[in-house]
C-alpha cells in the first residue's frame, strides 16, 4: 500500500473541511470586492532570487527551492508580496496607480514542524500600492477589520495593534545603532515573544549592540504611551504619522479597533512604516494577521521606489481562534432535491427530472442504490435534501412523482409538469 | 533588475485574467454542486510515488519532482485522479459510496514548449467512486455537458466522443496481441493523431506486434458503426455497455450530444470502461475535456477493486476555443460607488461613508487622488462605476453629498443618511 497521508506539514481537504475553506475564501474575497480590491494571482511556482534577500529574514531559510529540469532554480512561493511586486514591475507603465489588490495564495514555508505549524498554509494578501498618504494603511486596516466582523468577531474579540518602524528607527538611532544595522536588529526584534530576555540580548549583542545599548532599547520598548514617546525622542515622524492614522480611523467610526504597541515589528526586513498584526485584546494567539508599509521593497528588485501597503492574513490561525470562541459556522452538506428511483428503468427519467431542476438552479442528486426505502431515506437525510422525489411506478405511470418534504415528513403526488413550473 | 516574467510556462493572471478564471471556476463549480457533487481538495505537493506507474504514461516522465529538505521525494501534482484515490483509500472505512466530488487543482507538466501548450494549468475534475453501474458515466457527461452549456456552447460548437477500453480490449485480443501488453499498446495508440502513421506503426512493432496486427488492428480502427463491430467481434461487453449508456442518455435527453468514436483511447493506462473526450463536432481543437471510466486505479495502490469514472477539464482550451467562437464573456471591473472627497479634512468623512455602504453590500470605491474633476471622472469610468458620490464642501455642511449617475451623466444632492436607507 501507498501512503496515503498528505505531505507531512500538508493538508487534505474533505468536503467537510472543503466547505469550511470556501466559506473562509468567500469572506475574504466579498469584503475584498466590496471594498473595491481587484483580485489577482501569480503561480506556486516563482524563480528562487525572488526571495533572496540581504537581511537575515528566516523566510529565505525555510524555502522549498530546486531545480527544475531545464537547470533553473525554483521556490514554492512563501509568502505573495514578491511575487505582487514582480508584478507591479512587470506592468508599472500600463498600470493605473493607487491599485488595490487581492489574492489568496497557498504559500509554503518548510519549517521544523510544532504544535499549530504547517507548512503550507492559504494566506490571502490585500496591498494598495502607489498611495503614500497614511489614507492607505486606514482602507488596508478597514479591510481586514471587515473582514474579521464577517467572520462573527467584534471588538471584543480582536485588536489591531500597530506600531511604526520609524518610531523603532527613531530610537535605535538615538541610541547610535547604525542606520545599515536597523533592518537586522528588528529581524531580531520581532523574536521577542519567541525566546527568552537573555537569548535576544545576545543576539542583539552579536549584531554589534553593546549591553548598555540593549538597556537603553529595552527601556524604550517598556513605553506604551505615544505622548510620552515623542517627548523622549528626537525624530517624531512615525509618531506623527501614526497619530495621524489612528485620528483618521476615528474618524472613519473605527477607533476602539486600534492600540499602539511599540512590540510589533514584524519579521520581514522590508517594512518601512506602519506595522501591525491582529490578535485577540490579551494577544494570547499567534497573530492573525500582519502587515505594514514596505515603500522600498520595489527598488530592491531594481524598480523606483513606488509606496506600498498590504497584510497577510492566512486561512489555519483565523480558524483556531473562531473555534476556540465556538463562532465556527455550521456548513453542513445541503440539496434542494433527492431523486429516488425504484427499479433500473426509471433511471433514464430520474436523470431528466434531475436535469430540468438543475436547469432551474436547483441543487439536485440522485439515489441509484436501489436499496430498502427506509434505507434511502435515511441517506436523503444525511446528504441534506430538503425534499425527495420518489418514482413510485403508480404515480409515474400517470405523469407524477411523490415529493417528500424531508422536515415536515410529509409527501403529495405531483404532476411532472407542475415540477418544473413550481420550482421556476 | 530581476527576472519580472513569471516561470517558463506559468502564467500570472493580472485582474482582468483573474475575472476571467474566476468565471470559469464558477461555471464549474455551479455546475457541480447542482448536480450534488462536493468540493475536495488536496495539496499541490504530493509523494513522488503517487505517479511513479508500471506503464509508460507520459505523465510520470514530465513530473516536476525533487528532494526536499528532509530527504523526501516530492513531485508538483501533474494530474488530480492520484491524489483522489489516495483520499478516497484513506477514508474508505467512513465515506458512504458512491460519492460524487470534484475539484479544481492547478497541475503541473514539465513538457517542451509548443504552442498553447504550458507547463501548468487549472483542471476541473469531476469524478463518481464506488458506482460500477453506467449510470455514473450518465452522470458524469451530463455534468460536463451542462458545463459546456453553460459556458454558452450549444450542439453546434460541441461533442462528446466516446468509446469503451473493452471494445479495444476485444480488438486486441482478437488479433492475438496478449492481454499483458494492452495498456502499453493503447498509450500508444493514444498518439494517433500527433505522430506520422509510419512511426506509429514502428512504435507498435516494437511493442512486438507483427506487421500483419499492425494491419488488422487499422483495419478495425477505420470502423464507425457500432453495430458492424459488434458483428465482427466475440467479446462485445464493451460495445453493450456503450449501447446501454447511449440509450441511457437519450432518455435523459441528451441523444445529441454523444458520438461513438473508436479513435478515442485517453493517454491515462488506467482506463478500464468507457473512454471519452469533448471536441468541436470536427474536432479541430486540442481535447477540451477527456476522461472514463478506472476500475482498477486503486487497487494499483493497494486497495480494494473500487469502481470510478471521472474527467479532467482544463481551463487553457476551453478559453481558447470560447475565443474562436466569440463567445469570451464581457467582464469589465464593476463598482457600484465611487466615493470622491476634494480636500483632505474630507478624507475621514469618505472612509465612513464608504464602511456604511459597503455594510449594506455595496462595492465601493474612493478616489484620494485630489485630481482635477475631469480627471477623477474619468477614473471613475475606467472603474466602472455605476454612480459617484462627491464630497463639495457646501453640500458636505448640509450633511449632504452629491450622487452623481455615471450613466445617465445626472446628479442631485441627497442627504447622508438617505444614501444609506435607500442603499438598503
Amino acid at each position: 500500500m501507498i501512503d496515503l497521508q498528505p505531505v507531512k506539514g500538508t493538508r487534505d481537504f474533505f468536503p467537510d473541511e472543503m466547505r469550511l475553506r470556501n466559506w473562509l475564501f468567500e469572506v475574504w474575497r466579498n469584503v475584498s470586492e466590496q471594498a473595491g480590491f481587484e483580485e489577482y494571482d501569480t503561480c506556486v511556482l516563482e524563480h528562487e532570487e525572488l526571495y533572496v534577500r540581504k537581511t537575515g529574514d528566516e523566510i529565505s531559510k525555510q524555502l522549498y527551492s530546486f531545480e527544475d529540469k531545464g537547470g533553473r532554480r525554483l521556490s514554492l512561493r512563501p509568502e505573495m508580496t514578491p511575487s505582487l511586486a514582480r508584478l507591479v514591475l512587470q506592468q508599472e507603465k500600463s498600470l493605473s496607480f493607487p491599485i488595490k489588490w487581492f489574492s489568496m495564495p497557498q504559500c509554503f514555508r518548510y519549517e521544523r514542524m510544532t504544535k499549530g505549524r504547517r507548512r503550507e498554509h492559504f494566506q490571502w494578501n490585500a496591498d494598495i500600492i502607489g498611495q503614500h498618504e497614511v489614507v492607505a494603511e486606514a482602507e488596508i486596516l478597514m479591510l481586514l477589520i471587515s473582514a474579521c466582523e464577517s467572520m462573527g468577531l467584534s471588538t471584543n474579540d480582536f485588536r489591531v495593534f500597530i506600531n511604526d518602524r520609524r518610531i523603532l528607527n527613531a530610537i535605535l538611532s538615538q541610541i547610535n545603532v547604525p542606520q545599515v544595522l536597523h533592518s537586522e536588529v528588528m529581524v531580531i526584534m520581532d523574536k521577542r515573544d519567541k525566546i527568552p530576555p537573555e537569548a535576544l540580548s545576545k543576539m542583539l549583542e552579536e549584531m554589534r549592540m553593546t549591553t548598555k545599548q540593549v538597556g537603553q532599547l529595552n527601556e524604550y520598548l517598556s513605553k506604551s504611551d505615544l505622548e510620552e514617546l515623542r517627548e523622549n525622542l528626537k525624530n517624531t515622524e512615525g509618531i506623527e504619522e501614526l497619530q495621524h492614522l489612528m485620528k483618521l480611523m476615528e474618524t472613519a467610526g473605527y477607533k476602539n479597533y486600534l492600540q499602539f504597541d511599540i512590540s510589533i515589528v514584524r519579521g520581514l526586513s522590508y517594512y518601512t512604516g506602519a506595522v501591525f498584526e491582529v490578535n485577540s485584546p490579551e494577544k494570547q494567539h499567534r497573530a492573525i494577521c500582519g502587515g505594514g508599509r514596505y515603500d522600498s521593497l520595489l527598488s530592491t528588485y531594481g524598480g523606483e521606489t513606488v509606496p506600498a501597503v498590504g497584510f497577510g492574513f492566512g486561512d489555519v490561525v483565523v480558524l483556531d481562534v473562531l473555534k476556540e470562541l465556538k463562532r465556527f459556522p455550521e456548513l453542513p452538506r445541503k440539496l434542494d432535491y433527492t431523486i429516488i428511483p425504484f427499479a433500473n428503468e426509471q433511471i433514464g427519467t430520474a436523470l431528466k427530472i434531475a436535469a430540468e431542476l438543475r436547469l432551474q438552479g436547483s441543487t439536485v442528486d440522485c439515489n441509484f442504490s436501489m436499496k430498502k426505502m427506509k434505507k434511502m431515506m435515511q441517506q436523503a437525510h444525511e446528504s441534506g435534501a430538503a425534499k425527495a422525489i420518489l418514482l413510485f411506478p403508480d404515480e409515474l405511470s400517470d405523469d407524477k412523482v411523490v415529493i417528500r418534504d424531508m422536515q415536515l415528513h410529509e409527501q403529495k403526488p405531483v404532476r411532472i409538469t407542475d415540477l418544473f413550473s413550481s420550482a421556476e
